[in-house]
């Protein structure tokens, strides 16, 4: 229900902001509402993201199992740091499209329905594309660490083969 | 463009089969069909599953990250048999409505939107509800060995507090 009022909300606030630039600016897309299936959680505020984020922790990890759930929504243009996980991660795109790029490979492409398998110790990023939402599952093993954050993913870098 | 077509054929035959006790069947709802996200995989054919079910390998567990995730579907009335898992277990429902019991608790309701912890080594079962399927994501902590699977769920334990 919330969500429900959320959207056209956002829609609003989207469409009010980009008013003065209209003609140059082009429409952010937003994930269909049949995607939300986890809560979308709180805005991340630390400076391990650029742009707009949302996390909802779902499952902790504890010392039986170091498993940790976490529901991770990215605005259009959005992005984590470079980072790595000692123990490694696991992705699921429930929602939108989005990129992936692991050190020394190029940018992909990541859409609803595909699910990534981050190697433990590989740097890394993940975040939304540039006029598309992403919504995904982050699936962490913390039984070696926590993530490692490293530089932020330049403009350069985010836009790449486009 | 699959499952479009898969929903309907899936609604004829299922009004067909129940055709000749259509007055005394109780309908059966099928997940809505954006609840679809990942693929639905090919029916199980293991004995360790009451009804009809259907796996969805997404994540195969290596030697360096123990985490296997797979995505199961349940049709109204099936579920799994009793078991453990000596690392442990996470549901993730992502569509429907089903049913979810540890040893020795009271059987639950899970929907949509809800992520369950399964500690290592507690039996349960989940599948799902009478009237309608489940879709959940399995995430399962495989470092301590393979789900150890145990009796299956009587009618009387499935049917419990209804």
């Amino acid at each position: 229900m919330k969500y429900q009022l959320r959207i056209p909300i956002a829609i609003i606030v989207i469409s009010l902001s980009s008013c003065h630039n209209f003609k140059n600016q082009p429409s952010k897309r937003i994930a269909n509402n049949s995607d939300l299936i986890f809560a979308k959680g709180e805005k991340i505020t630390n400076d391990n993201f650029t742009g707009t984020a949302y996390l909802h922790p779902m499952i902790t990890a504890d010392s039986l199992n170091f498993t940790s759930v976490g529901n991770v929504t990215f605005k259009a243009g959005a992005r984590t740091k470079w980072h790595l996980h000692p123990g490694g991660q696991i992705l699921l795109v429930t929602g939108g499209t989005g990129y992936y790029q692991e050190k020394g490979s190029p940018k992909r492409i990541i859409k609803k329905g595909e699910s990534i398998k981050c190697p433990p110790g590989v740097p890394h990023w993940h975040g939304a594309s540039k006029d598309e939402e992403l919504i995904q599952v982050a699936i962490t093993n913390t039984q070696k660490g926590a993530t490692v954050w490293l530089e932020p993913v330049s403009d350069e870098e985010y836009n790449s083969f486009e």
